[in-house]
């Protein structure tokens, strides 16, 4: 009757709650920023945004004292912007970074927050989720520094649907499952435990549900709303189990290769879950539920299909030669607790069926996939 | 393909994650418990326990420097109690409270920490879950006074299933399904939301999993670590979610008829969790997943029957003609949030369902049902 727990072994986890107040709801964004402001007692608040959002954040903060607005905002977080943000809010006596926008805004405010102390409150435009994690990042000369600190937590995040309604077919669908991908990548992180299986689980549940309606009805609240809050659980499951396999790779892919964030999550995440599928039979168990499917793999697939998401490395630029390259670097950064152990051959195996986009079922390639073996 | 959203309404909540630190491990209670009062700097613990966990507490501190043992620990937590305790710790410069025991330690050291502010660090050894919560509660001539303060939310829980082995089967099950009982109330509850939700469905899995190797075996830790894990993440999720009407049909049959907490709870669940389910399809959906079950009453019910689960108000000592009293005394309760509309008619069969211990299916009473109506 009740579910099967396969593995004997014991049951160990530690996990931090990070305190964090989140104010979801549709056309509710200025009105929970204004709160909140009041909350926290911000008087000299500095607006970071990036300025395709600077409209939004005018309207939102319309009537609201503003210390200084900072619009500069650029993927990955250069030093330099970090530093030049830093010293205008300290010119301006600022007491609050608001940010508005996507990770790159979120991660400046970060930034600010990590050498000053200041608290954040964050309105995401994306489903990126780095609003809910203690994760900072920045870059220097194309180098990415990462660490997680609390001060970098925002101390408050607004969702609001109604902001993420203009950000294109393509980029949502992306967006999205590089969300999905934390909630699976969770699932055997190397920190992972029952919160985060839970929330993870959950996510996946409304990314998969949400993200089909937005490619339906762009403009549609409904789906724009659960594909949020999905990347909402999918950020605090991942801040909770930590990089797994799937994380490790596109790390590398993007670092060494440049290619494109969300889009490598997307295209990498299938062919993850279909590597560690029979080595984690209980996750998928769950995962295929979340996505109302019999297998997880099949379901992943399936819901691929309905979002015409991106399918191979190939085309986002990755070149063939390049794997042999990406394949060792993988392999150093490798988690031992990938539930599957990964060798030379099967992840040389798993990225370039990745690489040539080929359909993947649980544990090795289909038919289809002896194409380019 | 993905799972159907039916309804159409807007997706809005607020939630508080609250900061706490879960250590969680079997055998791990005393280097856990230790490294906790060295990161919190505590100098002159006081520890409340319950008198049966004495010995383990002594074990747990055996070398650690306590400024004082406090033992009076009463259920329900008498404001008598409290005002010694405070008065106890405030005597001996206390500078940190651990509690060591079930709910009624925990209270006792979070009536402390509500007048004094001082950080709590809790041991539990049921699975009560009232370490995971800011909520508080004291007794004053048998009127139970509630309220949620920040506070009283321990700092750190040490979660350890050895603790927890010496707990009788039949206090375990009924413990086990008032956890249970978190789990489906946070599904429905007045602030449900996305978090509470994928919390109460791990932590129903959970549940579901461990309870059965419980009883099959209770020394065995599997059961227990599964079983404790889930009435954690129960009570988060209750937390979130706030009471809905099992909380509130329980809160009035141990108030007023002065029946036992844990075992009230677990007769009532069935029949709830029968009465909303038609009114609730993506809510049991997904406890009928958690519970590997087609379908979540009858999921409920094969569980109850492994568990051999009290069934009957009756036999927990209720009287047929407490019933019509029972019934106003919940309707005046009855969260307008419920998914389906309580009135005196159902709620008065839903009530007579569980006096009986009738067997339940969704949204009716079966056949058996018939035979005391």
């Amino acid at each position: 009757m009740t579910t099967p727990e396969p593995a004997p072994d014991r049951l160990a986890f530690e996990h931090r709650v990070l305190p964090q107040r989140v104010l979801f709801g549709s056309g509710s964004a200025a009105e929970h920023l204004r709160a909140e402001l009041g909350r926290q007692g911000a008087l000299r608040p500095m607006v970071v945004v990036t300025s395709s959002s600077a409209g939004t954040a005018r309207r939102l903060l319309d009537g609201v004292e503003v210390a200084v607005w900072f619009d500069e905002v650029v993927q990955h977080v250069p030093v330099g912007t970090a530093e030049k943000a830093r010293a205008v809010a300290q010119d301006h006596g600022v007491d609050l970074v608001v940010s508005v926008g996507g990770g790159s805004a979120t991660g400046l405010a970060k930034a600010v927050a990590l050498t000053t102390g200041l608290p954040v409150v964050a309105v995401p435009t994306t489903y990126s989720g780095s609003e809910a994690t203690d994760v900072w990042g920045l870059t220097q000369e194309g180098r990415k520094t990462t660490g997680s600190d609390e001060r970098v937590l925002p101390r408050a995040v607004v969702y609001d649907a109604e902001l993420t309604v203009s950000m294109p077919v393509g980029l949502s669908v992306a967006s999205g499952l590089n969300a999905m991908a934390h909630c699976v990548d969770s699932l055997w992180g190397p920190t992972a435990n029952p919160v985060a299986t839970g929330l993870a689980v959950e996510g996946a549940r409304l990314l998969g549900a949400g993200l089909p309606l937005v490619v339906a009805d762009p403009g549609g609240l409904r789906g724009r709303e659960l594909t949020l809050a999905g990347a909402y659980l999918a950020a605090v499951a991942f801040a909770g189990a930590g990089s797994g396999l799937h994380h490790k790779i596109c790390h590398v892919l993007g670092g060494r290769f440049d290619l494109p964030h969300a889009r490598t999550h997307a295209v990498v995440l299938p062919h993850v879950l279909a590597f560690n599928a029979p080595a984690a039979p209980e996750a998928v168990l769950r995962l295929a539920g979340a996505l109302g499917a019999d297998d997880a793999v099949g379901g992943l697939d399936a819901l691929y299909g309905d979002l015409d998401a991106p399918r191979s490395l190939r085309e986002l630029g990755l070149r063939e030669e390049d794997l042999p390259e990406a394949t060792d670097l993988v392999l150093e950064q490798a988690p031992p607790s990938n539930p599957r152990p990964v060798d030379r051959e099967n992840l040389r195996d798993l990225l370039r069926g990745a690489w040539a986009g080929e359909p993947m079922v649980a544990g090795t390639r289909s038919s289809a996939g002896t194409r380019s073996s």
